[in-house]
């Protein structure tokens, strides 16, 4: 069954690591639109996001034509601690599944925030200490995002304040903990610390937060506390140019062994990964080298591709962001409380959305017991427990090593183990005890979230 | 501060992972005491270990004179997703403690049991399956050794029956969802079950029961259902055996950089990743090849090797086991429930005994509060956040290159990481509230343990 060739994991040398990131917009005809300022409608200037974010990452943000930055040294150095992540041929799920298709999986999980955000938190807790920032502000949904930035802004010595949507503030205890442990600060969102905040606790008393209000929460506790900027996980362009040394990684090992890849699979939240794992992949294909296909895979019960309309929106609920244009679900989109895990925000990277429009990734929604049975199947026999979040490219990587069992075609399947399931057991225990529930939203449920879209 | 010769993480290629493991013993001048008949007091045969262990693992167990044993190729396949696990550079720990010291520490938590554990469960899960056994029964504690051995089970399509202590079953529900997802059958112990659990049932109705009872319940278990045996995770020869895949992978990472450590660190609980790690190095002292200061690290709270007594014991609760000779503190010591984590068993292994006894290597006995504060030291720098257990060696490597830093000494300290903290958290809360006790017993404490010792 095991080729002698191609070894279970593939590992790049530190010297074969890369150097730079790859901005995938410096290849696109069309750009993604820009982000604009809510107020006036006019696109954002570099001097209004430096109010926000880090100057160096607001440059990062607006850039559209530079092909490569130079990965900071700084940063190499902490890369060098958890990467390269290893390729791994999953030869086991194969044998199991008695499928020709060739699988690899580019896993992340193996640093102890347990998930590749810390592929950006580094990068962005480093122009904040270089900026001589006290310290910066997030929100925290699942607590991937939350964990990277607290070991990040750790091994700067920088303060960092995260705002924890509540209900996750309470159901993962431990997730906190972890946090603290890297001597972050946690909130529980909405808090009374911030105007936003208090606005929409008097009205919504019982609410138990959402990503969306954290967010707005984290902006304000940036804007309006001297030394310190707001940082977000995923949906930036900054984020996916960050976080494309997986894909850089993963061509580069795939490259050492002459591999080419015909399905390229990723999970789909925001895009950090998705974006990050795809964008060297897909830059080939904008140059005409390459031709690959491109899978995107996203909750049913929060279908941003699938479902969503192609606009400008808010990208918070107290809407204090940039509008950025998207395909989304509309701000005012909650997913339903049946859904486990991540994967839950309301739009998708403005990068990711324009690919996706212009026809160079495909994209399909999953249901969540198919994606935790995908989980406990590959769990397993490749013996690393998922993320929920990571285990939507599982279910689709297999869907499509099933069909190359019955066609005989032996195709070469690549997707993104963005993570571990360590935090996510009662996720797991639901599922186990059959209480799990799926959820596909109506057209009528979706109705609200577009609603809120703001009128341009 | 960084060498440009030295990554931070050295990995072996897969041509490069032992193929062997190597037998201690067989370099032993003094031998270890064999196991006893706990009913004659006669050196257990192989007929009479094969009716609890399989078969191969029994002849293991009985054999100090064969240096090497092949690595099965199931098990070389295994091995190959997980391993070779990182020999880590310390540089950023180095850099903080400010010491000249150089600190290496091999990480085992790169899997999904997070920790070493898997090394031997997927081995003697190989050898039950080899036999055409139905399943295995096993007892766990703090949770890391039944989540391998599921894991391996899994693997290999065993049945997998764990008897996990009643409290860890009630606190850490997580680690049990962990054993269901593999499918395993996870039993809170003592149990109704078994006649020795109905027995201490009956005695101590309130019990939270223990590792020693729960052992007594597994054996119990395996031996009166058809096709099964029993495993065990720690404290037995074949364990040590088998887990000095650490040790051997650690000195060929080291052989490579021409690095010859000064002194060795393993956490010591009932001694499986500590005898994993040192064997290959106490091998070349025992052949007078090379000299190293090997420290062995246990907790205050169950010193069994630094206020233990040498002498033959019990191995579990109900006394169906073969005694062995080891530093103890009696089958009938209890830690103190202050006591978080694992290192809890009240016997070491009696190859390490008998090494400690020959003076070998030296052990040393920690506070918890202490242990957590050179954790979370090490988790804000290294980024990996380590299990109670592995601190232990985390907080004494830590000594030791604070000493370097007084007498400027540039010492070489390597030590074993055994594994991940995620399913901690609730030590690590009390530990930041404030709440977390030390506890050391008193020589009076430690009596009741004494006088549980066989009259021999």
């Amino acid at each position: 069954m095991m080729s002698q060739e191609i070894p279970y994991k593939i590992y790049l040398s530190e010297e074969e690591m890369p150097k730079q990131w790859y901005n995938v917009r410096a290849d696109m005809k069309n750009k993604p639109a820009p982000l604009l300022n809510p107020a006036t409608h006019e696109p954002m200037t570099l001097a209004e996001l430096e109010h926000v974010f880090c100057t160096e990452l607001a440059k990062q943000e607006l850039d559209d034509t530079t092909p490569y930055f130079d990965i900071p040294d700084e940063i190499l150095g902490f890369y060098r601690m958890y990467r390269p992540s290893p390729l791994v041929r999953a030869y086991c799920l194969e044998k199991k599944l008695d499928t020709p298709a060739k699988i690899y999986y580019k896993f992340e999980g193996n640093n102890t925030s347990g998930s590749h955000k810390l592929n950006s938190a580094i990068a962005q807790a480093y122009y904040a200490k270089q900026q001589g920032l006290k310290g910066v502000t997030t929100e925290t949904g699942a607590g991937q995002w939350g964990t990277a930035l607290s070991m990040a802004c750790s091994y700067f010595d920088l303060d960092c304040k995260v705002y924890m949507v509540k209900c996750s503030y309470e159901q993962k205890p431990f997730r906190r903990e972890v946090m603290r442990t890297y001597g972050a600060s946690v909130t529980p969102s909405p808090s009374m610390d911030t105007e936003v905040g208090r606005k929409i606790l008097a009205e919504h008393p019982g609410t138990t937060g959402s990503l969306g209000c954290a967010i707005s929460e984290a902006v304000e506790a940036a804007t309006s506390t001297e030394g310190y900027r707001y940082v977000l996980g995923s949906v930036l362009s900054q984020v996916l140019l960050h976080q494309t040394v997986i894909g850089l990684e993963t061509k580069a090992a795939l490259d050492k062994y002459d591999i080419t890849p015909d399905i390229i699979i990723g999970c789909a939240g925001g895009g950090s990964n998705l974006g990050g794992l795809v964008s060297p992949f897909i830059g080939e294909m904008l140059r005409g080298e390459k031709k690959y296909q491109v899978i995107a895979v996203e909750p049913a019960s929060c279908p941003s591709l699938t479902r969503g309309k192609y606009a400008y929106d808010f990208c918070d609920t107290g809407k204090v962001c940039p509008l950025a244009k998207m395909y989304t679900l509309g701000s005012g989109f909650i997913p339903s409380p049946n859904h486990a895990g991540g994967l839950r925000y309301h739009g998708m990277s403005s990068v990711l959305s324009q690919l996706y429009d212009d026809g160079l990734m495909e994209a399909r929604s999953v249901e969540q017991t198919a994606v935790f049975k995908a989980a406990e199947q590959f769990a397993r026999v490749e013996g690393i427990l998922p993320a929920p979040e990571s285990s939507h490219a599982i279910k689709v990587a297999i869907d499509e090593a099933m069909k190359c069992k019955e066609t005989g075609e032996e195709k070469t399947i690549v997707f993104g183990l963005t993570g571990t399931g360590y935090f996510d057991m009662y996720a797991y225990e639901s599922f186990h005890d059959g209480t799990m529930k799926d959820y596909i939203p109506t057209d009528e449920d979706l109705q609200p979230g577009f609603d809120s879209l703001p009128k341009m």
